[in-house]
């Protein structure tokens, strides 16, 4: 085991991360930027240093710096947390370099997945359902009517370099294409330098289920069961919940086998998640693999009582898994709500600034918060709005949105305005209570 | 289900009552002490009303404020947690006589396990081992050198209508038996109005296990595994556990039965515990049954996930128990710190005072704060100084050490003293690592 890892991420998920190499024995060095010299991560880690200043180009980007630390520091491994530098493969090839293990899959492994038609491609052949779609780069606009034809309307043009959500038009009928063929090969190039774009069904009113894997070195890949993370707001997750009120066991198993043969075909190590769209008619399809842990892995810890981010760390020092797929029983139901300084009466703008009183309503059987804030802590403009994580776990569905009410109700926080009311609201709709809900729920329910 | 229950408590178990109303449509009126005005659970209450002075005579033991309250509330049952009114009969018959469902045991079942000579004697029909000792009281001197004789010195001469370790002498040997005798008789009489006294054997070096229990309306009574809570001082629990490191499975199975055996001879309805004392032969033997729930409930709730206080409160209402024997499984490992607001270099004593800055130590998996503090809280002098317990669930014991070790660790209070580093050095001990102690290893092996 490392004697001495970095962690290159604040807030919560650094924070947890730090608990995580305690509880193993594992010394961690925090960085921080000038923003960040009074942040619960730099405060909490055996030792922390500064890398630049509060933007996250002079800081938690800035690649050369963290490395320097690393090397300074004498450290063994970068956890990268997510967002940030956990899905760029340059970095994990530069701490390859410098004999560094990062904590996640092989730099080759995160390309191949960040290009999404070489994932779909890979996906095809390990017998993963993808969104019907263009075989490949779609050379022309003649070709172009013929695919969208053949899949039927609404479709969407993709850029092949794409993301973010870049690059996409969704095309509902044959006088659209022209356009949209156009203008989005047009900002594919603008946005990537490559204006190769591809062609998909568009799946309506689908939900969002994604299923964690775990991979050693040694071949071994499990899975944790799902998440339905359909709760989103302009493509960010709101809240998320295992196992999905919409699978039935043998759907869930068919989906979780697929996700298992997708790992396995990516060769993968640590702990990934392949997300799909599930639809109406109870078809799956792969939309991406994120080769990093999830803002909403306690979910799945919660149900499953293992804990990701220590089975990262131990598949990165090169242990093998620490359970079979026979050991994993999935018990009872969690949910998270993801608490962020914002106003949801004011189009959601972040409102970062000085928390002047706080309760976290932490206690009780199967609550669990994850946060780096405490009262007088003044949150930083510079960074995602995210404070905190509320996961309950409760002996079914309905139990645990009890709790989780119960938990928003408590929850105080004051001097900086939050979602927690908005969430509520979420937690109260009927069709969430019956589960019923796609991702354009919050949209469509909650917002109108 | 009730529609308004009261709270006849204060501090973490009231909150902790609170929170299992709120997620079961419960609503709750808090009962408060002029001292208690700005406490959690006054807060936290969807009502509060002040039942008298900060002295526990005035407030919290005032039966006939508490019952006035409850009557002008329209309340349908009370909660009684633990401490105060929890065991005292007399409270639940008034209850009774008022249409008040408490939430306990039946008043006869509180006075026939209060009284330890017919407790005894209930135990030697059910068939549960008791400590080898006298059959009933003890008329003569001459008697007792008899059955101190037969039994083998050491031995003890304890009060009939005992308590709280008064009316309690340890004889070594025959020289020591008539001055034992006497001033036993004369504590017993001057603390209790009853000079009867029977005799044990003094059973030394040995555990203290106890087995949770949860009885019904209908007859059932399940078993939800041991603790071992063998960590005192002065009598007083400080770290509990569950599974216990000492039993074999065997072992285990033989305890548990007898604990279920004993709660039905006894008709024993809601949340229970026998008590037992467990040498170094393996042999066990009944201490005593607590009516009502314990401090350390919680490192049962999560082995099983079963929520004692909601099933306490289930029960009362008439529901059958929500779970078989079959059902409750034991996973992994839980322990309890409790945090008291105390000096351990000044012998322990109190240190009420304001919480200057506070960040508890809940978050990443499996950590649970069952606390009633917040920052910039004025802590009371008036009542017991326990302020918080810790309690976390790892995978195996190993685990469960490491994380509560973390969480000791990341504990930040400022302004008062507490026991949390004394915590610490029980949890550093290779002794107590290893699972190698007995009641007396606090004095033994940390004081000394």
């Amino acid at each position: 085991m490392f004697d001495k890892i970095l962690i290159a991420n604040r807030g919560e998920i650094a924070v947890r991360i730090i608990r995580a190499c305690r509880e193993m024995g594992v010394r961690t060095v925090a960085v921080f930027s000038e923003a960040d010299r009074d942040a619960l991560h730099t405060q909490m880690a055996d030792e922390a240093v500064c890398i630049g200043g509060a933007k996250v180009a002079e800081s938690y980007l800035n690649m050369q710096n963290i490395i320097s630390v690393a090397v300074e520091k004498k450290i063994q491994a970068i956890h990268p947390g997510f967002g940030f530098l956990s899905e760029n493969s340059t970095f994990a090839s530069m701490c390859e370099v410098c004999n560094i293990k990062f904590i996640g899959p092989n730099p080759s492994v995160i390309d191949a997945m960040g290009n999404k038609a070489n994932a779909r491609e890979m996906m095809i052949k390990a017998g993963v359902p993808v969104i019907p779609g263009s075989d490949g780069v779609i050379e022309s606009i003649d070709k172009a009517y013929e695919v969208a034809d053949s899949l039927g309307y609404p479709v969407m043009v993709k850029a092949s370099a794409g993301g973010g959500g870049k690059g996409i038009r969704i095309v509902r009928s044959r006088e659209e294409m022209e356009n949209a063929y156009e203008s989005a090969k047009g900002e594919a190039m603008a946005g990537f330098g490559d204006d190769a774009v591809y062609m998909e069904k568009l799946i309506e009113n689908a939900r969002h289920i994604e299923v964690q894997v775990l991979g050693d070195q040694f071949g071994n890949v499990v899975h944790l069961g799902e998440r339905d993370c359909s709760l989103q707001r302009k493509n960010q997750k709101v809240l998320e919940e295992s196992p999905s009120p919409a699978l039935s066991q043998e759907k869930r198993e068919e989906m979780c086998a697929a996700a298992v043969r997708a790992a396995k075909a990516a060769g993968y190590q640590s702990a990934g998640t392949i997300e799909f769209l599930y639809d109406k008619s109870g078809n799956f399809y792969f939309m991406e693999m994120n080769t990093r842990v999830q803002v909403e892995h306690p979910v799945t810890e919660m149900v499953t009582g293992i804990d990701i981010i220590k089975e990262q760390i131990r598949i990165a020092a090169g242990e093998p898994l620490s359970v079979t797929q026979d050991d994993i029983q999935i018990r009872g139901h969690a949910i998270e709500c993801r608490i962020n300084a914002e106003n949801p009466d004011k189009n959601f703008a972040p409102c970062p600034g000085k928390i002047q009183s706080l309760l976290l309503p932490a206690g009780g059987l199967g609550l669990r918060v994850d946060a780096a804030v405490f009262q007088d802590y003044v949150i930083p403009p510079y960074y995602d709005s995210m404070i905190a994580k509320v996961i309950v776990h409760g002996k079914d569905r309905q139990e645990a949105i009890a709790k989780m009410r119960r938990a928003l109700y408590e929850f105080v926080i004051d001097g900086i305005d939050t979602n927690i009311d908005f969430q509520g609201m979420i937690l109260s709709h009927p069709d969430y209570i019956s589960g019923e809900f796609d991702t354009s729920f919050i949209e469509e329910k909650i917002l109108k």
